[in-house]
């Protein structure tokens, strides 16, 4: 058993493989070192720090039960040696030493190791355009950050902000800038929409619509050029392709990469993603050093390939696992599989496995269901409606991944987290057909959402659904894309089709649902039928009679009006 | 393919199984046929209708595009024919018809069919004893019922009403009566826990204080053995082995049984719990003749044995296989975990696989993981506590249940949704230690409640943590059990944990969490040390501590105070 730990870094792995190891072990030595004086913290709570849902940053450093996480508490009540302010500037594996730096004193140190885990983190990126160092732009990258951010808007000196990068970071900050201190926010995402390669453009067109909604403008497609600062340095100006955007205050939320340097110097083993490469039980080439949280790369389970995942729940698991290996316990951490979820706002996105962008790149022969249905029982008072968007492989029915939109709240959650484990696991679409979702009417519905999208996907993939995505359909009425051939079959209430029809003759036709069994003869058949109802169900059960009268050019609009009309889309007609 | 489909019973897999043959049979005919002229209802909508959270019972009957689900509506938009009032006799499996009766003429008719689907559901338990068949006793059976209930306590005719039958229904109806209605309820449960066989006892106690804070009293371990009734025949007492209770009405809630005579006296094949056999294809001993829904048993994936799980949810998910089968598609429904969840006023209670009592009755070497932890980041306004309860094998570390009480809300159902898969699959308490869940603060913690307690169940298994039940605990302290030799060590924050040790000074000793490691010397070490704290996470890292001293007579109390608290035990001390 080793008798002496050291750790580098004590935000989140770190902190935890030295608290676990402590349990393990109690009669090594652990010392927990970090170049910061602000340890143990909660870095995602950091837009609610700023927002001011968190009063005070000490609770983001706090215990549930009330006790500051700092140095004092890691010794009197943890029982390991911590010290702050102290970077690690090297790793000597021949000798087995860590070399420090006391950032106060200046003073060089080695410590001996036994094993060692590194959990150095990850850095923010900058862009690299003129005007980036300017002040007044910060990144979010420690609570030192948050609190001079939040300082400055309690001040009075921001009345326009700009937020770069539509990532889950930058989104958190938009909301937390305009939603409590009335900020004028402009939010830039160089990529064609929010989310990228997180969610598909459905699932992003909805958040960013909800966003529009409560006054973050967003521009997306629109990469930040240059920052233009005033005669103090301090930036003014945010210069896109496109305009220029007044700015007091500018957030950098353009991602983050490993801090893995110190692990490089040491002839660590890096990966194709500049993260540490750990095996299973998070040991580094070095095997007795150790490495955990935002420094490392993972495996994704979905692709199998290598993937970056800096998430604080990922590296409380590798630090625990961590720490069991250097005791001599053979935990594994097997892979990531990129959960995700978050607020904006008054509604919540959440996403698991990959999308339907991603798994095409990828070489899967992916195809995607969307369906949006009550998520909980419609009778019931709070019901609301749930999107859901999942991504199978059509060659072997395997799900790869699953979004959704919903509004805030914890159901969406739940159907993410029972899709997280499924899809580690490549279950299949009738594994999730199956799937038993809790069910009473204060809660789910009895078919639920979860089951209902597997059901869309054994649809498709056995091909008695043929689908219009609602990107194609919008790219249409938009008048983007041309399809001469292409007419709406509107299959709702009159109430609600027949305002359309009117509004869009040349392509609107509406015969409601119920009526369709008898009245199918008096329908245009000359044209590809897009078969239209609130949420796709309807469609998809008249695409089956229309295809068995012969009528086979059909395709259903999925996720149905319910999800064009949170699009935000000019065209809408309320009827 | 099959030319003619008789579908008998239309409630839930009747239609389902109806409709989704329709969409894969455009051209069979189709025929669905129920003795009720009420059809296709959320049955487990029937408590809230009663409550008035639902105003209209045609909400329960309705699509949530606002269309009744009558015969008119299977009728013109799904294709079927359907017959109300029409009851299903005999069949004669050789000359394959239905022999039925128009309850309206009395006439009798034949149905011939290629392929039929028994879906005739469950009927009500009644108890055995004197009375019970008197006027103002009800069982939750159908819609009609609900509404006689309802019609009832509106017109003012009930003060008091007595419940038998603490399990969901139970539960629900005795919330429905004290909400909305005010009326005087007492629930009774023969067993000595409510929701017997579903949560352990530690999670059925808070359930129960809950109700009681709610002004529902509940009677558990007592058995009503007569109901007495007035001159008109109608109930007015519950007689219990204790005591006599006023009843202006009595629910009898004491469990359902499958409705399985029709398909019995045509010689299919019945198991063990009464319900009809059905293989993987919900095909029965015959192979033209499929059954679904509340009349069959189902494989139980947890024990492998044979169970009864009378969910819509799951007659729903039966249907849609029952009628890919028929229709040639080779889909499979292969068993349940048990998924439940409910509300109980302000608080939810959920479970999937098994309990700890059931899993040791099946012969398992199985332990039990309790953990109360906050539900979403302790620094988010709106957090609360959220109890778990992890079931698993010793042996192989096979997780065999889970179990939850927490505020109202969807956060419970994330945890069970995201578990019963993962049971289903049998997955082991390393699977769950590592499920991705998915975190941002506002919606749940780093090291997600899931997460953590199965931690704490690998730290069980692995004999790192040896725990007292809070049920040990409760009697102990009760006096019902005599522990010589137990002392309490509370290490909670001395303001909280000095009354207590004042309270009962030969059974408590304080001593604060984080000055053990400098004061342990100090600590009597005659009794068997009880180490107390909020959650049990500070308990558990002393008991580690304490052991590398020498102190290896220690228990930790699972869940914490903040579990006991929630039984509301009277030698609570607010401090």
């Amino acid at each position: 058993m080793p008798e002496r730990i050291v750790v580098i870094g004590a935000v989140a792995a770190g902190p935890k493989a030295a608290c676990r190891a402590r349990r393990l072990l109690p009669d090594a030595e652990i010392i927990l070192l970090d170049q910061d004086d602000i340890i143990s913290y909660g870095g995602c709570g950091i837009p609610y720090f700023v927002s001011g849902d968190v009063a005070d940053e000490k609770e983001l450093c706090s215990t549930s039960y009330h006790m500051v996480r700092n140095p004092d508490y890691f010794e009197s009540a943890k029982g390991l040696m911590v010290m702050t302010r102290t970077r690690a500037e090297s790793i000597n594996r021949k000798k087995k030493v860590v070399v420090v730096t006391d950032l106060e004193s200046g003073k060089q140190q080695e410590f001996s190791y036994d094993k060692l885990v590194i959990a150095t983190g990850s850095r923010p990126n900058r862009l690299p355009v003129p005007g980036s160092d300017l002040q007044g732009i910060f990144t979010i990258s420690n609570l030192h950050k948050a609190v001079a951010i939040k300082e400055k808007i309690a001040r009075g000196q921001v009345g326009k902000a700009v937020v770069v990068g539509g990532g889950a970071i930058g989104i958190e900050m938009a909301e937390a800038l305009t939603d409590l201190w009335g900020v004028e926010t402009t939010l830039i995402e160089y990529m064609p929409q929010l989310l990228p390669g997180i969610v598909d453009w459905e699932i992003a067109g909805m958040v960013q619509q909800h966003l529009m909604e409560n006054n973050v403008d967003v521009l997306t497609g629109e990469a930040a050029m240059e920052f233009v600062g005033d005669e103090k340095g301090h930036v003014r100006k945010v210069v896109t392709g496109n305009r220029e955007l007044d700015a007091d205050l500018v957030i950098m939320a353009v991602g983050v990469r490993p801090r893995s340097e110190l692990a490089r110097d040491a002839g660590l083993e890096i990966g194709p993603l500049g993260g540490i490469v750990v095996n299973r039980r998070m040991q580094t080439s070095d095997p007795d050093i150790f490495a955990a949280g935002d420094c490392v790369e993972s495996l994704n389970l979905v692709t199998g390939k290598q993937a970056y995942a800096p998430f604080g729940s990922i590296a409380n698991r590798q630090g625990r696992v961590a720490a069991d290996n250097l005791a001599g316990i053979p935990s594994q951490f097997t892979g990531v599989v990129g959960s995700f979820i978050m607020k904006v706002f008054d509604r919540c996105v959440g996403a698991t496995g990959i999308s339907l962008d991603t798994a095409r790149r990828e070489g899967f022969d992916a195809v995607a269901a969307t369906t949006v249905q009550t998520d909980r029982a419609h009778f019931m008072a709070g019901m609301a409606l749930i999107f859901n968007h999942m991504v199978v492989d059509r060659s072997n029915r395997r799900v790869l991944g699953l979004q959704g939109f919903a509004n805030m709240g914890d159901g969406l959650m739940a159907r993410i987290d029972a899709a997280a484990g499924m899809i580690a696991r490549h279950a299949s679409v009738s594994e999730f057909s199956n799937l038993e979702m809790a069910y009473a009417p204060p809660f789910s519905t009895a078919v639920d959402v979860l089951n209902s999208v597997a059901n869309i996907a054994d649809n498709i993939c056995s091909g008695r659904m043929i689908t219009c995505s609602p990107r194609e359909f919008v790219e249409w009425m938009d008048g983007k894309v041309e399809h001469p051939d292409w007419m709406v079959l509107d299959l709702r209430h009159p109430n609600e089709a027949v305002p359309w029809a009117k509004a869009y003759p040349d392509r609107w036709y509406a015969l409601v649902y119920n009526e369709v069994r008898h009245k199918w003869q008096e329908i245009p058949r000359d044209r590809t039928l897009i078969l239209i109802c609130n949420a796709g169900t309807r469609a998809y059960e008249m695409q089956l009679f229309l295809k068995s009268k012969g009528i086979d050019r059909t395709l259903v609009l999925a996720g149905g009006l319910n999800l064009i009309r949170r699009l935000g889309v000019d065209w809408w007609i309320d009827a």
